[in-house]
Formats: structure tokens, C-alpha cells, sequence
């Protein structure tokens, strides 16, 4: 049986590949979480001897022999069929890039997010210019490398990159309806928000052990277990490690618990999603989170649609007024409700409500679209920024910090992203409306910050299926139709608009 | 120049190597000090696999070729020359044993290291004894194939694999004469100690925040650099990391203040090594350090040597006290000398006493000689330790977990290490001795906590020498001549029987 053969030879190179992936996933959150600034310059050359070795294992002259092999007669179960599909992708995409522009786009991006670190600070374009410049000729000729192999457009290719199974078009499509809906949305929840009165801030401060062990308990209570996980700090909250040994970072400020605590219930939601791949599939690329999006939306699930909600907002508040004391109007539902639940015009994208977010993502997805084509050139960037922005919230920047210098993504070279944080947000809702249909005593266990339910529900219809189906296939399996941004603006109706 | 570029190839494949090695070096520190108990079969997977990237890149064909041919006219550079010696005996150590042996022995260890712990749990050896048959019966073939490649018996050829430059002749002889020194020095430092008040121990608790901050206060003293160390908590305490991230760690008993801070001042000893290896040879078998002897030189002479002298008690005395409180007895000088300077017979070797300390060193060297030649049976290891022990300390341990269970180190496969901690223990000795004679302000410095002079002196002579010297060279450079068993015989006697 050669057949099997190959497809066994590939199952334990790829499983050898995700394990040197391992380890570089650990040595990335300890960079952030623990590693002493005089670490970083030797943990660069080991992440990227790592990165050189598990590229190196899938593009091998026998990884394409074994495919070629196994693709004669494909396994027939529809889990091996779709890890073997898998496969040949990852050896496409690793493949179609010769080595040099490999290398060439390492440096460059390297390189690229020091200078963008200084010139942030300063808030001083001109510095990082000729950087990104670079940055985006090598983005572009890789775009040009792998579109004619996966046979999509350049742009489309790079979002493949991070989320298979949708394109550009769909999303310009849907990007285009949202700007439509915020347009008249927007200006409606502000002016509803006017005539309620303001959150009341709670007296801080908000002792740091404290705001800590409120965190470790409401990820507790979501279904995180402990066992398979580690709560630390970092400079930006993110979610790291493996599936088996999650770490999930948070920062504190001793003045507002808000952003620890959300940022955790956040972070959660991907480790959940980690935690509940599919076991039997662990180290094949069909056991892997089915892409960035999807990712994304299983954050904000929780964090946007399940944890903002009245239901459990009266839960929490119960837990932060056991934890900080004082006063308890600050942490009643009610008050509460307008704390999380606030529209703002802003000019930062991390810091947005979630019905502004989508503005800095589609500003971004047209901007970096257009750089990618060709249509703008890099010394035309904040010009175009600060013009986008006025377009979709009417405002604009005071500088290029708060402006096009806010995010590293582009001055990493990572171009393709930006769309993955609307496309979770909108599958998020529609996730969440099917399951509030459909999960017995979801909103019940939610009012005693209890997810599992929810969890539950999650396990079997996403995270449980790794990457056996695209993004839009998957929304479908779930909820009975692709990506429909109604549930979105329906949801964001209701909690703003009054219905 | 064909030479020059296959010492180039050379230099860069073992920088490649280092580098693989520092991850599992990091991974290893995590999984001690911060992974959650889930990771542990994932971590597993991923240090082995490193392993076996790091062993293939040394056995590849090409490092043979480069290796030839560039001795062919080796560097005229002492250092490159030493670095090439020591490529080529790295090659011969890891081409000697043959792969499937390789394999068999990272199984038989792992497994049986499992099943010790559960059999040092229950006083059973029986329980391990036929894993540590196995291991035993592999060690000795790894040990027969590396003989003849090395030109070195088969149980100097493992001790080399932890400290070149010293054989098991040279050592039987120092043991021998320590044990016949032992015989005489312990009866006398008893008497003398029981003619003395017996130590006050201060009123605890000693609150575990309190003694993190004497832990730092003390190794930052000492010379280590924060911004390129971490201190942590482990279950037990060990220095890891890399040569500009190093991560020492401790552990804390809320009713014990003694064994954190010494184990923090050993554990600093051993990070200041590493920070001190030779910047300019980073990565290069020649950058590293001389061997665990060496290495247990470095951490000896801090904690042995120059912290339980009464110039640094006294110090440490006043920080104790300032950070524990209560009664200013227990840290006078004369008080601290008495804890921290007291001989008693035990059964446990990581408690013992640096005079007794060698006699559970000199048993374990004798024992694990006669495993490696086949004169002494698994089987019969309980009984020819506990005589071991009755001969040279006069007492029997109650149980197995006290005697021969008592440490992991043969049981996952580890033969030949057991001497470095001596040997380090007199080479100690005999780098203080010299360094009280040559180095000016150094027992003034210590008065204050400052290290600065002792740790400059061994940087020019010990660390910043990385690999380019053995054992005995590096000693004779240092101090004037080969390992000197008197001067740590002089130390005993000045210090525990009045001269």
C-alpha cells in the first residue's frame, strides 16, 4: 500500500513540524511574558533557526513525492482527506516563495518594526518611510509568488495566509454594507447615549492582587482549566502556548480594572478554542484553529456578545464588588451596562467599542488593499489614513502616532490581517444568535459566570472541527448559512439602538 | 583557501546547533519553573525532537568532510584551533554511538526515570530495579562505543561527557586520600562543635516576599545583571537559560529562611559563569563552559567559600535582620557562622555539609564504577550502599528513599556526573585560596555583600576562558598547578578545626 504509506510519511512530518512550531510558540510568549531585555537578541536567532528548520521540513523533495503518492488514491475518511488537502497547501504556499525573498522579507520586517518603534514614539513618518517602502515591494512580489499557485489574486492570496475560505470581493461587500449601516447607526446610538446618564467610575484604586484574582476566576468560570493553562502579564494581552498548555497574558493598571478583566475574557476565548481542538487530530494541520477569523470570533463571542451581556454582567459585578469593595452602585448591572456598553469615535482601533471597530478594520482593508495593487504609494499613507478616517467617524488624527503609526502590523509585514477582526466580529454575533436559539439554559448559566453552555455548544460546532472546513463552510455547518452580516447589525441594533 | 571556508561551514553549523540547544535550554527552565502540569507530554515530544535536530546536525556527513579538511592546516588562532579540537570531539562523541542506541536510551531513561519517582515514593526499589537494570545495561554499551573512538576507558569516557581534562585514576586517588582525611577531620570538627553553644534559630515565620527580596537584594550583589537573568521558584532549585537570559530559581520554606538564600547564592554562583563565557566565541563549542566540575567550581566558591565566611555573614546578617525583624541575636556573626557553618553525618546528599559532602560523592563514584565494569549487580546495589555508607559516615539509612532511591541521576541514565560536585568542591578551594592571596579589597568587598573583586578575578581566569582549556589546565593556569586536594583539606581544617 504506498498510498498509506506516503499519507503516514506526511502525518508524522507534519506532527514533527508543529512540534518545532511548539516550541517556537512557547519561546514567543516567554519573550513577552518573562524573558529580561537582554534575552532579545539571541531569542530572534532562536526563533528564527526554528522558523528556518519547520520550513525547511515542508519543502523537501519527499513531502512533494509523498503527495503526489498519496494524492493517487486520497484516504477516504474525511478527516485524513481534508489533512492531506491541507497539506498540499502548506507545501504550496511554502514552496511558491523562493528562498531568497524568504530571507529578504525576514530582514526586512525585522528590521521595518525597530525603526516603526522609534518612529511611533516621535510620531515621525518620514523615519519609517523608506522601511515600509521596502517592506511592501517584498509583500507585494510575495503576493505575486503565491497568487498563480493557489490560484487567487494577489491580495486574496495574502488573506489566505491567515484565514482560508473567504476573498476579497466578500469581504469588500460586506465592509461596503457596514459603512452603509454605521453611517446611519452611529449618530443614533450617540444621540441614545446622550440621554442616559453617565456611567458612574467606581473609586480605584483596584489593588493589582485583586484585579488578578478576579481574572483567574472569571476564566475559571468560563471553562478554562488550569491544569492546561497559565495567567501572566504582558505588555499587550495575547493568547500563546499549544493546545495542551495554554498562556494567556492580560496587563493591570491599579486605576481601571476594565481593561484587565475584559482583556482576559478575551484572551480566554482563544484558549478555549485551542483547548478544544480535536485531540485526535493534534499536530496535523486539520487539527489546527481553522484560521485568524474564526479565531477571532471565538474572543468575541465571549468577550463581546456573551460577557457584555445583562446576564452576565450581574454576575461580574457581584464578583468586582466582592473583590475591590467600596461603594456598590458603580457595580450594578445597570451602571455596569453603560461602562462596556459605550459607542465612541476614537482614533485608535484597540481601543474602539465594537461598533466602531469595524471602521479603523475597513479603513485598513481598503488602504492596504490599494498598497498591495499599487494603487497608493507608501508616501501617500497618512494623507490617505487621515482622509479614511474622516470618511467613516468624521475625525482625524493629531498625528501619524494616533494615526497610521498605531498598529505594527503592516511594519511586520503583515499584510492580509486586518479583515479577520470584522470577519470574527460578524461571525461572533451569528454564532451567538443560533446558540442563544438554540443551547438550553445558555443565558441562565451566564447570569452565575458560567459559559458552559455556551462552551459547550462551541466545542461541537467549532472548535472541535479544527480545520476541516473553510471559514464560511464552517459558519454554514454552524448556523445554517455563510457569513450573513445581519446577525451583526441586528445585534449591535439592539444593545444600542434600543431594538 | 578551502580550509578557512570549511572551519567557516564549521563555526556556522555549530552556532546553528548552539542556538537549537538554547531553546531546549529555555523549554527546560519553563517546564521546571512556570509550565502547568498539562504540558508535560507535549513538552516531552518537543525537547526530543530538538535533541534530535541538534544530533543531526553534528552527525551529517558534510561536519566529517569540513572537519577533515580543515585539519588538514588547522587555525593558527589558539582559540579557533581549540574550538576545531572541539568540534571534532564533539562529532566523535555523537557519530561513536550508534542511533538506535541513542534511541533505546532516551526510552529506557525516560521510563525508568517515571518509575523511580514512584518507587522513591513507596521505599520500593524493587519496583525500579529492573528499569535501572536496563538503563545500567545500555549506559555500558554507550560507554563500550565510546571508549575506542575516544581513547579512553569506558567510565572515563562517560565522565567526559560532563567534565573533560580529569579520568577516574586521578580521581580514586583524590577520593582516597579525602576519605582518609575524613576519617580523622569529622571526629574532631564534632568535638570542637559540641565544645560550642548550639546556633539560636530566629523566631520564624519568615515571610516568603521577604526572603524574595534578600534573594534578589543577594544575588544582585553578588554581580548578577537583571536585565539578563530572572530569578523564579522551581521544586528544585537549578540554574538554566542561556548565556545572556539566565534563569536561576529557588524554593521557599515560610518556616526556613536558610535554604532559599543559600541556594540562591549557589544557583548565582553558576549564572555568574555563564554571563562571563567569552562573548566574542557565543555559541562556539569553545564559548562554553570548561564542564560541571568547573561549573561546580563556580557556584561552590560563592556559596562554600566566600558566603559562609564571617566577613559576608555579616552582612548578610544585617539583611536578614532588617528583613525579618524579631530579635537581633540569631544574625549576629558569630551566631550565622554557627548555622551556616555545621558538620553533621546524614543520610541525604543535597542536605549534607561540605565536609561530609564528598563521602556521599566518593560512595556513588565507587558504586557507579563497579555498575559500568559489571563487578556489582543492580540487584545488589541496596546493600553495598548502605555498607558504603556505614564505612565512611558510620550510619544507615532507615529506608531506600533515604539511601539508594534518594537521587534521580543514575535513574535517568546519567553515569560519570557524580564526581564533578567534589571535584568542583576542591578546585573552589583552590581558586580562593589563590584569589584571597592575589586580588586586592576582596575580603573588605565581601564585608559589604560586594562579590565585584572575586567575580572579576574568575571572569579573567575561569569564565572568560570558556572551553579552551580542561579540567587540570585550566586550574594549573588559574592557580599554578593541577587539581590540589590539599587546599580544600586546609579550608576544612582552618574552618571547622580552628587551623
Amino acid at each position: 500500500m504506498t498510498d498509506t504509506t506516503a499519507y503516514d510519511r506526511l502525518t508524522a512530518r507534519f506532527a514533527r513540524i508543529a512540534t518545532i512550531d511548539e516550541c517556537a510558540s512557547m519561546l514567543g510568549w516567554d519573550a513577552a511574558a518573562m524573558m529580561p531585555p537582554g534575552g532579545g537578541t539571541a531569542r530572534g536567532d532562536q526563533l528564527a533557526v526554528l522558523a528556518g528548520l519547520s520550513h525547511a521540513e515542508v519543502i523537501v523533495p519527499q513531502v512533494a513525492d509523498d503527495l503526489a503518492a498519496a494524492e493517487v488514491a486520497p484516504p477516504e475518511d474525511v478527516w485524513a482527506a481534508a489533512n492531506l488537502r491541507l497539506m498540499r497547501h502548506a507545501h504550496t504556499r511554502a514552496t511558491a516563495v523562493p528562498a531568497d525573498l524568504v530571507e529578504a522579507r525576514a530582514r526586512a520586517n525585522s528590521h521595518c518594526e525597530k525603526v516603526w518603534r522609534e518612529a511611533k514614539r516621535t510620531s515621525d513618518f518620514a523615519l519609517v518611510r523608506p522601511h515600509l517602502a521596502e517592506v511592501v515591494k517584498l509583500v507585494r512580489e510575495q503576493a505575486a509568488a503565491l497568487a498563480p499557485a493557489l490560484g487567487l489574486s494577489p491580495y486574496d492570496a495574502l488573506m489566505d495566509g491567515y484565514q482560508r475560505g473567504i476573498g476579497a470581493a466578500d469581504v469588500a461587500s460586506i465592509f461596503g454594507a457596514y459603512e452603509s449601516f454605521l453611517m446611519e447607526a452611529l449618530p443614533a446610538a450617540e444621540e441614545r447615549q446622550a440621554r442616559l446618564p453617565p456611567p458612574i467610575e467606581p473609586a480605584g484604586p483596584f489593588p493589582i492582587p485583586a484585579q488578578e484574582a478576579v481574572c483567574r476566576l472569571v476564566s475559571e468560570r468560563m471553562g478554562l482549566d488550569f491544569d492546561h493553562a497559565r495567567l501572566d502579564r504582558s505588555a499587550h494581552p495575547f493568547s500563546g502556548g499549544t493546545r495542551t498548555d495554554v498562556r494567556i497574558t492580560t496587563r493591570y493598571d491599579a486605576a481601571d480594572y476594565t481593561q484587565a478583566v475584559m482583556a482576559v475574557i478575551h484572551e480566554t476565548g482563544h484558549a478555549l478554542y485551542e483547548r478544544g481542538l480535536p485531540a485526535a487530530r493534534a499536530r496535523q494541520p486539520v487539527g489546527e484553529a481553522a484560521g485568524m477569523a474564526i479565531h477571532e470570533s471565538q474572543s468575541l463571542i465571549v468577550e463581546m456578545q456573551a460577557c457584555r451581556d445583562d446576564e452576565y454582567l450581574s454576575w461580574l459585578g457581584r464578583v468586582l464588588h466582592r473583590a475591590f469593595g467600596g461603594d456598590a452602585a458603580p457595580y450594578q448591572t445597570e451602571n455596569l451596562g453603560r461602562v462596556f456598553r459605550r459607542v465612541e469615535r476614537g482614533f485608535i482601533r484597540v481601543e474602539a467599542d465594537e461598533m466602531t471597530y469595524p471602521a479603523h478594520v475597513i479603513m485598513r482593508f481598503r488602504l492596504e488593499r490599494a498598497l498591495i495593487s499599487g494603487n497608493l504609494a507608501v508616501a501617500d499613507l497618512p494623507g490617505a489614513w487621515n482622509d479614511a478616517l474622516r470618511e467613516l467617524l468624521g475625525i482625524v488624527p493629531p498625528d501619524d502616532a494616533k494615526g497610521c503609526l498605531q498598529d505594527i502590523h503592516w511594519y511586520d509585514g503583515a499584510f492580509g490581517y486586518f479583515p479577520s477582526y470584522t470577519l470574527g466580529a460578524m461571525s461572533a454575533a451569528q454564532l451567538m444568535a443560533v446558540a442563544v436559539d438554540r443551547v438550553r439554559g445558555l443565558r441562565t448559566a451566564m447570569g452565575i459566570g458560567d459559559l458552559s453552555p455556551l462552551i459547550d455548544w462551541l466545542r461541537k460546532q467549532v472548535h472541535g472541527r479544527g480545520s476541516l472546513l473553510g471559514f464560511n463552510d464552517l459558519l454554514t455547518e454552524a448556523t445554517g448559512q455563510a457569513l450573513n452580516p445581519g446577525f451583526f447589525q441586528a445585534h449591535l441594533r439592539r444593545r444600542y439602538l434600543g431594538g
